[in-house]
């Protein structure tokens, strides 16, 4: 069951801009403007491997997203959880998809579509405010 | 001399809101929203101790701070630092100031003035998108 309180999904549900925080390999926090897509149960991110919130993922799987109501920033979500399993994007269609719930839609895959993979998250807790 | 570069201090002369990322004592991220005040040099934070971000700050002073453009959410700034020192918040003064900074001016202390203190943050490294 999903930790999200009913009065607040409509965060996840919405194409707002996650605040993705994963720490560092030396223990310091990194933080993030991300796309993410909500299922009902799981967070998905497009990703490259090459990048350091990869590496971080990699040596520590935890996660903490904030996500505030751009029509009211007092209204926010924190969810916490952690990487469950890193899937392929074959042909970036895992980021098209992303990018049509963002209202950029695209005629074709990206140019690093090879590269692609999808970073699924499983919340596990989620602090509301 | 402040490592932000000139095309992005807007982010944080303007009142917006800080999406604060620390590190807990398990290792995980957590983040969180906040007011902050920049002099062009130093973050400040207003907190209370009992918090535990407070906690995660004690055991790890390392930040990390991500602030979007509400008009243009693709252009942002992540802002690292490390926490330089506490300040004592006599009457919860830098309290009011942050409040009448975000558009909320008070006419009495807050309720909790004598716990409030002031976390004062260099940034180390800032990265633009």
């Amino acid at each position: 069951m999903s930790p999200v309180p009913d009065a607040y999904v409509d965060l996840l549900e919405r194409p707002l801009f996650g605040h993705l925080g994963t720490t560092r390999p030396d223990g310091s926090p990194q933080v993030n403007v991300m796309w993410f897509g909500w299922d009902g149960e799981l967070l998905r991110f497009t990703h490259i491997p090459q990048r350091q919130k990869y590496r971080n993922l990699e040596a520590n799987p935890n996660i903490s997203m904030s996500i505030a109501d751009p029509d009211d920033g007092y209204r926010y979500l924190e969810v916490r959880g952690e990487l469950e399993r890193v899937e392929d994007d074959p042909g970036g269609q895992f980021y098209m998809e992303l990018s049509e719930r963002y209202g950029h839609p695209m005629s074709k895959p990206p140019e690093d579509a090879d590269d692609r993979i999808v970073l699924v998250v499983r919340p596990t807790k989620v602090v509301v405010h």
